[in-house]
């Protein structure tokens, strides 16, 4: 079964440990050993956050490897900024078909670790496979909140308005995880996620966790362009979408980024009100995931 | 791309939350949210690894899910026992075609879910996708060890006497990770990783990351059936090879496991003697990985 000493995948090895560097401070150990090891600030809780890239379904066959790289990391730094936190480490699991030139597998890697390092994140540790189809990338990340700070989905409370970060369905090429906004709301948010599937599906995800309903005013919502088809169910905006109790006072940018209210939470029911002021269930029509 | 609104993966991501039963303790938040929250014990550390199943590269086409789904967990688990740790959480990330029936998925859910628990460990997130291709399934699992306690690979110094548990070359169709083994060692063991790759190939890991060559005599390796060759080259078996100073005494069974004494670290190269006293170069036949 599988490559028994495949040459291209030990160079890969080899390469990948370069890049990822050396490890230190609180990362004791990292690539080359059975498991990374890692010192945990005793005062801090970890978060943890995977999430996948799969040829053909994330992305087309052929779309530049730096890119994909680097979006991957972008995806769990997205994750941790929604929970409020600051990101440590990133483990990289990717399965390649041998047809993949060499050059692409190294410019993911490239893409992967300077993302990584852009945003001080160790990577420290993965796994590499053949795989006779579309690739599939896998990204374990972790981060560190404060004891009891992580945001969580789950705190929204009938009442609260509805916030959302920058413009939505833009669809950006790159991310930029919004890890600075994520800190900045520790102690302002009762509720945060990120908004990676399309408002429409990830509203419905926070009101389930929190037990609430919503309602959204269409005019209210920053769309990049001028379909509220694409603000609501593109997805892919990786911005935040929180929850804030009214007396809390949400300024209209935090961390440079323009913050939006968009509605309010109520008791049950995830509406849309549109500038008539009717009122339409809001189906959620984004990605489906369990994160 | 991709699914949307699927109403197979929401049923799968339901089974999966209902599979992996409620958060509680130190894993503070669990499935549902962007990130899993967990509470380090602040007088450990946090040992992390990851692991793929491919179709076609590490089971054949066919094979049962639950069968699998036990295995990738086993896999983890072995890896944890290999640093002297004790599970706490396992992530597990999926990329399926849609033409995989519904009960394999299921099955394969529940083999994860079972030995999971089995091993006291919480499921404590993940990822669905499709792929049109074969299966890939992903696993991160977090342990944890005393402070500085983890079992490396580098710590085996030339002199140091070699070891490893169980026999090889059996491919066991089930994983029985050294848990309890790989604890007893702590602080016995100079050096330790799990066999996953087969002798022939792990040892120079070893080595490598130890900066140590090593002699091994063919007649003293545990050998499950008469073959040599799958002893040293068939890997998947999930037992530990590890070094102890010579003044260290080490029971012929640990934690009911049969250790066996099969050589000793050396200052450079990896050689095997066999039963007439001629030494040669022990190449590495085994697979090839990144942990």
């Amino acid at each position: 079964m599988g490559y028994k000493e495949d040459v291209q995948e030990r160079a890969l090895i080899a390469r990948i440990r370069k890049l990822a560097g050396q490890h230190g401070g609180r990362l004791r150990v990292s690539i080359g050993d059975d498991c990374a090891v890692w010192k945990p600030d005793p005062g801090l809780e970890t978060v943890i956050t995977t999430d996948q890239l799969v040829e053909g379904v994330h992305y087309l066959s052929g779309s530049p490897g730096r890119a994909l790289g680097a979006r991957l990391v972008g995806r769990g730094l997205s994750d941790i900024a929604a929970m409020g936190g600051d990101p440590r480490l990133a483990f990289l699991n990717v399965a390649w078909p041998a047809t993949l030139p060499e050059r692409w597998c190294l410019d993911f890697l490239h893409g992967f670790a300077t993302e990584a390092r852009r945003w001080k994140t160790a990577w420290a540790g993965g796994d590499v496979s053949s795989v006779a189809g579309p690739s599939v990338a896998s990204i374990t990340m972790i981060g560190e909140t404060p004891k009891g700070g992580a945001l969580l989905r789950s705190g929204a409370r009938a009442g609260d308005l509805i916030y959302v970060s920058g413009k939505l369905g833009a669809r950006p090429r790159k991310i930029t995880p919004r890890l600075a906004l994520g800190k900045a709301l520790r102690g302002v948010a009762t509720a945060c996620m990120d908004l990676s599937d399309g408002l429409s599906t990830d509203l419905h995800h926070l009101c389930d966790e929190s037990g609430v309903g919503a309602v959204i005013e269409a005019k209210r919502i920053p769309a990049a362009g001028k379909s509220l088809h694409h603000a609501l169910n593109w997805g892919e905006d990786y911005e935040l979408l929180f929850t804030a109790r009214v007396s809390t006072r949400v300024e209209a940018r935090i961390a440079s980024v323009p913050i939006t209210c968009i509605g309010r939470c109520t008791r049950r029911g995830v509406l849309i009100e549109d500038a008539a002021g009717h009122r339409a269930p809001m189906e959620p029509r984004g990605w489906e995931h369990f994160s």
